[in-house]
């Protein structure tokens, strides 16, 4: 089971290195090149769908992504849940619904309903402690084993209510039976998430995100051993887009593909993460009516 | 209606460019980068599923990705719909979704369900022309709107039957009510389509892909009047694996996203493409319970 | 375009009888009823999805649901959008959506997200007029035809706020660019929904929903000419549930399904329903292949 | 795990009886009357959908139809898979995605893709047995436990081949692998299916379907130990389509809904059946926003 494999992952002291999909084959991709899981992102799956961050995605539509992304791996899935789509009632429905579907853990943030970008130039409303932590509890009551994991990502920083607010926040959600804390923050320096860290007491593992504090490196994070896992929140669809970008200006310009084939993956590459082979060997019947139907084929003419 | 634009278009004696999409942003990237059309790739939308391009993808997968990317773009979509989906009372079925979902036009293969991916090294068994005949006029009949484009994908240059069968196959979708004929080949060279493009007299338009004869240029199938529109098909997803590829790759070894960062979309560029703005103007409530709750917080502590 | 049909419906005086579904058989038997719309209903979908009437239904769910509706009739749908899934930029994408999928009307309540059944014995939270409105406005404004009905929903009379409440709010939404009104009861009698009617000085019609006061008829309703719109809203689900339990249990006591032939619809009619005739004159291929395949069948014995 | 479960019934001796569902309710209610097993019947889930049950459903839809109904109840959960929906790369894929699901069964049957309703009056193809079997094959081997359940379903007697074409094509996949024999005919009595269950040399158990010779009894079938699961198919929706049909009638005809009362089920049981009162509970975060938004909506007045 996936969320065991991801619970001992925690247990084990080695930073967990996630990094966020939008799609089977971005998940594919994030496994062999050897991260220990997979975030299925709100932001790139909203990219995927042509909407903004902004709460627009329904539960729906992030399971059905999560669940795609997570058939197509074998490391485990961390499923980006924004508030938890609505009051306890809703992310009781939805633990149960990520959880029989194979998501190791969901991650469930304290904005209000409905959430905006962490990130964007916009005001962030929190959702008042007492019902996040309602929330978290029907969060962690609604699973069906043990191993599930439920993380809450605090918020806190992002709206800029302060480190002893974030703090008194995550010790209500621990309190409250949470499996892990995420930590969020939009300076492009990790110094917040770092105090955060040096001020934590609790054993309950924490979460960061470096999209803004990029620079970070894994040997910096290593220094702290409270923070477990590491999300490289959006580098696969801003890769993609990037990329897609480039290649439409060239063909644009050019009137022809051809000096695209050196910076595009071949068709053979994209065949085999596709898994071709297996199924070309399956097509015996076909290959039979085949040899019948080339013969009514060439009779018929 | 996008499907009488489409038909403008082909009257219009200006090739039509489609590039191959996979998702709401790579249709959007298309669209921006000038093109005047979309193709709805089965090949892309399946490595999004991780599944292989042979006719594992159900009809709902294909409508669902096909849709969301129409709604993304207002140029027309043409949907990639493999072999119908079964026979005609499948295309029948098909038909009438694609088209009641704002498609402007599906392409339907001779190939044998379940299909092999065209390009693939494998045997390719097409359909007896007499039951792809059936089908044709079965899609032709289902539509509701004159405007709704039904193009017929020649598989017998892949197949190996040569351009008589090619030609004589194409003939009898023309007779069958097809809008538009797609000769398909994986030579390299353009060197086939074209032989099928002289012999061509019928003044129904003709489509091609040319995939393994990348070096084609716009200037060269302008000298062939009935070739109408050409479909880069599948570079906006392998730029993505490429790119995903080496982001992560990079990722991997340096421990750092940060020498990523010149190489990816910025966050600002993806809120753009996602709409982010108008949506942030919506927040009124939130910003009046904000205020609220703020309070409600501040007085909690 | 149903939209357009539905309007004029409300223009012509004539009462409108809506009929709730909650799949596209149960709509194909209200149309052939003779009614003149069908009202996709929250209610009823969420009893298929095994999930309770508490806003756990997402969206894309209710969407689905209608749009499956929605294709199988030919008189307009109204979607029972609960309270637009979250505020005003969700209310824009859900208006684009359920628009662009076809469905006639949508209507919006002043429940606060996530709402509960009007008819359970909760207590029920009403949104503050001014977000509500701010709502409404997203909705009418998000719109691409005016033909496109925004239908407002007050829920003032169940949550206890008196009928002064109630027409308040009412006229905001009006202000605001609602088509229509929806007067919401619990009582065991139409004495407020017809006080309300009493009151209304605006011309923007008024819809009722008699399930508490089911004894009303349509000449009771027929004396409010300000009332146009009736919608039975449940009777479709609960009478299916009472049906199949009658007939799970005499199966269970006699172990035999004799008995309940005479209580169930024939496999002709709902094969008739389906649309199978269609259907069967579109096997000709099977029909070739089938000879082939018979004669391969009997040589290999 | 459902599917041990369901194979521990079939060691039982015990005959398993099993009824179509088409939605969460209708399994649901099967379940509580006492039925071991639900089938998810293409045929119920068709006419759910508005069309006719001749292969048009894809396989995402009947998947979606089945886990929705899995996720509803306890017992085990049989999906009608028709042919598998291709060839043997379809039905690999099939049966890793029904069995992520939680689903205990698929069945498959040996009808040509794609099929005819059994029982409806149309010619009925089969496949050649050698590719059955290789698709049989197919889906035993892509299980990933043991004990997920193939049911091979039998066509012989529908197509008019007769016994001994019947016996040698369920001997074929009982080597390939079935776990079961699904044997379909549409008699009016029970006489070839009880000669087949006598011809019957294998220990696989047995599986039959008695919509046509709806008289026998489960005393009858229980003189067959070789005969372990007995389906009603249909009952569901042929009770439902007839009780919504009588209520729309009389509605019509009465102009009021109040004589339906007595022949449909209660809100409150339909409440308690979508399981409302744990839902209630959960609304502590309305309760408190509740008081205050009275409060908002008190003074603004």
């Amino acid at each position: 089971m996936k969320s065991a494999y991801l619970r001992d992952l925690f247990a084990s002291h080695r930073l967990i290195r996630a990094v966020g999909a939008h799609n089977a084959v971005s998940a594919q991709l994030i496994e062999r090149h050897g991260f220990e899981a997979v975030w299925a992102s709100g932001f790139e799956i909203s990219t995927c769908h042509g909407v903004p961050d902004v709460g627009i995605l329904t539960m729906t539509e992030i399971l059905e992504a999560a669940t795609t992304i997570n058939r197509a791996v074998q490391i485990p899935v961390v499923a980006d849940c924004d508030t938890g789509f609505g009051n306890e009632a809703n992310a009781t429905h939805m633990v149960r619904r990520f959880e029989s579907a194979g998501i190791a853990a969901v991650c469930i943030e304290d904005q209000r309903f409905p959430k905006a970008n962490s990130l964007v130039d916009a005001e962030h409303y929190l959702e008042p402690i007492e019902s996040f932590v309602r929330k978290i509890e029907a969060a962690t009551r609604a699973r069906s084993t043990e191993e599930f994991m439920v993380i809450a990502r605090m918020e806190a920083l992002i709206a800029g209510l302060g480190l002893g607010e974030a703090l008194s926040r995550a010790d209500a959600c621990v309190e409250a039976g949470a499996d892990a804390i995420l930590i969020h923050s939009k300076l492009d320096s990790p110094k917040d998430v770092f105090a955060f860290a040096r001020s934590w007491r609790s054993s309950t593992p924490l979460v960061i995100v470096p999209t803004t504090y990029y620079q970070v490196t894994t040997a910096d994070i290593g220094q702290f051993n409270k923070i477990r896992m590491v999300i490289y929140a959006n580098y696969c669809i801003r890769a993609a887009v990037r990329a897609m970008g480039r290649v439409l200006h060239s063909l644009q310009v050019a009137g022809t593909g051809a000096q695209n084939e050196s910076v595009v993956a071949s068709l053979e590459e994209v065949f085999e993460l596709q898994g071709m082979t297996e199924s070309l060997g399956q097509r015996s019947d076909l290959r039979n009516f085949g040899r019948e139907l080339q013969d009514v084929t060439q009779r018929s003419h």
